[in-house]
């Protein structure tokens, strides 16, 4: 169970991380959306290793076929099945960890759940299942667009560094995804000083949603930020989720607090966003505003505690291609999920009034 | 749609703040299970109004009937349904309402989704509906001890203050449910400083689980944290929630922030919990660590900017019987939504394997 | 599990026929229908026992109680809660079969099933939970008349006596609900047979639907039959179900068996109407007509062998007030079934295209 | 939406007749069962094209890949993945029906619905689409299997032929299936003959399960007589089911009807089962039994009355390679379906009691 996400635009992911492929199914997308591969390719590409300095030098293309779903250029209501072989799934590295658990990841637990593991490369615990979501992600995008809105991500933090400047023209000119170029350039060094430790970093990344419709979100369990925070905790390596200001809010009152209404081109607006752009979990209008804290890369080839399957005591060096940061390969996951939040929403939304 | 969560232990919640009564129905509760309506009021009287001097003076008594799925004293598989009707809702406050948007609210978000919106106390966005989940919550709790299991909460923070010291029997002892007598004094001054002021305040609740089986957890959607995350964001008032070290982690190098393996009375354990009780989305058997921020309660008697539906500029002052910072009637809302989470994945781990 | 039923449009039931009360909840009804307690009751009426000669003398009123969802005599979009209590659940006559299953009753299914039961009536299994269904499908009723189409039924054979003519405007004229009144007159007198026999009668009830929407429908798995039939299998002692010419198309040929099409009013119409309203899951726009399988009440005044608990064996004789034949209240609960499925499927259907 | 089924275990179909693969998706197969591509083909290949001189002589291998979620030859818990490429597809003889609507073909209502449609070979709505269920099946049959349990079918009626013996040996020695193999001899001169007339042929299949635990179904909705019926109508070209008696029941008097109790070797049993192994919903621990209409063939090579896109009326002859009448074919893939609504009530019911 678990491999399924939506209520009506639904994606099933599946395939483990060394096996032969990993693909992705989506139910529901409505007929009459113009899709080409290379829509979903464009997407998958923002989140591939390989492509550049600050991520694992594996060398998946992770190139998407698209075998369902699509007749002559449209979509036709039939599920959506996109799949991805492995090319570069080296599984002798793994071999010396069968019996061993990684700390930090979820080895011990699905041995301790399933009773055996695939623990090549964390098997479908691995972040490549996220693949699955980027390509979903990048139908969802076409839906969320119908509705005359946009999803993107940054990298507002990474390794201690925060930035300090907002371009968003800046986000895809830099390798770690960051709106401020000065604090790109930082991350990027301490990237590289963190690999060369043999350590990782974390961070937090930010997405956000413009022009999202007045009224998206399912009272009162699937509410908008209910959704979002399930989609986003969902994501590997991610441990904490806000909406607008967050955490900060609690430490204001409620006169402070409240966003005021006005009206503006015959539409209401609020003057201010700490909500983040819902109420009552039904989007407002204004800009949907998501940090995630990502932790650092679990994999670090340095000496750690550990035990075996057999409970004896291990000191365990992790090897591997790994990145030494995921947060710049985290934002097109996050940005997926949240356009699936939307495009499920913007489904469910036209059943809300006869 | 969304007024049901779960998946095997399932729970639906109906009713309006003003309107007769509320419910909440309770599928895929198993059979053999004593429970009798005590057991679901103990907690019912945790959340409700007129408790204490730091909530709201409205004077419902919440009382639980217990209408199906009950016999002789044990559950019998079938839904259980337990309602209560509103004795003290007075809706005459409300009128001046019906046309104008209360910031913070979900007035405008209802009304722009549906049409027209129930005004009276915020109708069906009322936190008045969380009757329902602690009600399902309090028979989650007994699924979740008969695995060994119990969830407790506090206030960690409200209206800036910290709590210093962490005594678990000091929680129910004093009326913001902190572990902290020194801090929970305190806090209770600021309330009251807040409340003269006509404003409210915010703060951070913490929920925790012990004795959780390890394997609990649905990868890659149904992640534990995942569903607690959407569970909690589902809460009126909450903006953000973290697990274990949340926001922090991400400051720290994956050499500190990944959780050490030992062996112990031949069980697995880390000698940290970082994590906070969870690995690749499947419970590792430590304590599950949840924080949330619940926001400033958003019904303040202060003048606020805002609109009508005709869209004409308002000043607003909120009257009503307010709690003037909802963390610690929140308490017993997030444990039942972490009791329901554990629930529902301790019943569908019955089938992870052959 | 099991007590929901609906994607979009969803009901949920709760109650047994000897507890308190009993209910339903509705999610996912669109906001801004016209509902009243009335419009409920009208249908409640046609399935409530005591009606007639025919029916069980058990006097329920069934009154249904509107506690939430609708505001100021519209929907809301918030769910609908009705109930209705027990009023003439007369137990004593109960305690005798504590210990005995009663054949063609649930009792030792649920038994085994839940390890215990509630014995008093049927409990959960009895009949009397399809009021809550009957009350859900006069809200679908609105939905699907707003799309145009109308749904109704009858019985079409009852004690092996088949129904010779059709005369819609018979139906609601004679208390076996027969569109042939001479048919109708021997069936009356057949179930008066039965009764003085201490046995009971099966027969054939027949649910259409006119003016439906061609493309209600998910295929592959959620196709219109496939729902219509889960939702009539669903009703207590059905046994079968077909759609259109059904069991009889078997000894057709293709060339006979498929439906040709003509234009009509600028309409794509078929000649004649095999398929009973439904190709490839999808309806066609014409009648969908589907028939069930009643089978004769298993609670019969005559000697007839079993065992108890212990598996000891017994003679058994079932005593109480129980209709001679179900069809006539079969009627409207396979009709608010059908309208259910269509209103479920029409909200569905708005998701179909971009 | 649609192309799902299964609470706990579930699977998802994709592909189109003559798009470039089909494939399924189980979710939810417990890990530890050993599972090899050879226990699925073996299924699958009951269902394969060419296999006879009564099915279509279309010459697709169906060979299953298995992508994911079986480690080392045992389940891991994860999805499971199975694809077949297409490599018989030639679309080149539906060039003529792009715009014409077959009589008894979904043609005219995917695109209604859909407002366009992948017109080869019935694209998406073609039985093509039951490779997936047929591979699923084979897994389903493990867990039914390690309950104990086993299903099996063969064709009862066909071309209005009766089978007037049972012998279970005999349904695979023939190629109509059937276990009288004197009646198979003449269904199969009935297939040559109707297939020489350009025409086609219908039939009855039965389905059965044997060894099943009394426990299995979850009421009210999804009973396992109402599962059993979505899962049969849901396959193409059936239109009717009946359990146990089924529509024949209607002619017997309760007395008759029920199948009596009676204890042997410590466990309750009937001594009839007219129905059909299941009562109130339930499984009983008897045999189940499921009849199902199988249409004649849509596709016949006759001139047929229809219309085109444009309204305008045409006269169609369907050439092509079709099966003169699926009910052999029909088997495996009922078969399917039944060991898949098993094995997920199987994993459902360890929920039922505490």
């Amino acid at each position: 169970m678990g491999s399924s996400f939506g209520r009506l635009f639904k994606l099933t992911t599946w395939g483990e991380s060394h096996g032969p492929a990993l693909g992705v199914v989506v139910e529901g997308c409505p007929a009459g959306i113009p899709l080409t591969v290379e829509d979903i390719q464009l997407q998958l590409n923002r989140r591939r290793v390989g492509q550049s300095a600050v991520t694992s030098p594996r060398s998946e293309t992770d190139r998407a076929d698209l075998l369902s779903g699509v007749f002559e250029g449209v979509t036709t209501g039939a599920p959506i099945s996109l799949i991805t072989y492995n090319k570069d799934a080296d599984s002798s590295k793994y071999e010396e960890i069968r019996d061993v658990f990684r700390p930090g990841h979820a080895d011990y637990t699905y041995w301790a759940k399933y009773g055996h593991r695939d623990h090549r490369g964390g098997g479908r615990s691995s972040a490549r299942e996220t693949w699955g979501r980027v390509a979903a992600g990048a139908i969802a995008r076409k839906i969320v667009a119908s509705a005359g809105a946009e999803v993107y991500g940054f990298v507002r933090e990474l390794g201690g560094i925060e930035m300090a400047t907002f371009d968003r023209e800046e986000i895809e000119r830099n390798i770690v995804r960051c709106p401020d170029p000065v604090a790109a350039q930082r991350m990027i060094e301490a990237i590289g000083q963190a690999k060369a430790e043999h350590d990782s970093l974390g961070g937090i990344v930010e997405v956000r949603a413009t022009g999202v419709p007045v009224g998206l979100g399912e009272p009162t369990f699937d509410k908008l930020d209910a959704l979002i925070a399930q989609a986003m905790l969902s994501i590997p390596a991610v441990k904490a989720i806000e909406l607008g200001e967050g955490f900060a809010v609690v430490r204001s009152r409620g006169s402070e607090a409240n966003d005021s209404f006005f009206a503006e081109n015959g539409r209401v607006r609020t003057r201010t966003n700490n909500a983040g752009g819902t109420l009552g979990g039904i989007s407002t209008g204004e800009e949907i505003v998501v940090r995630i804290a990502v932790k650092p890369t679990s994999s670090v080839a340095r000496p750690q505690e550990t035990v075996s399957t057999a409970l004896e005591p291990r000191t365990i060096v992790v090897e591997g291609r790994h990145d030494p940061s995921v947060c710049p390969r985290a934002v097109p996951v996050a940005e997926a999920m949240l356009a699936i939040v939307l495009a499920d929403l913007l489904l469910l939304n036209r059943a809300a009034r006869i």
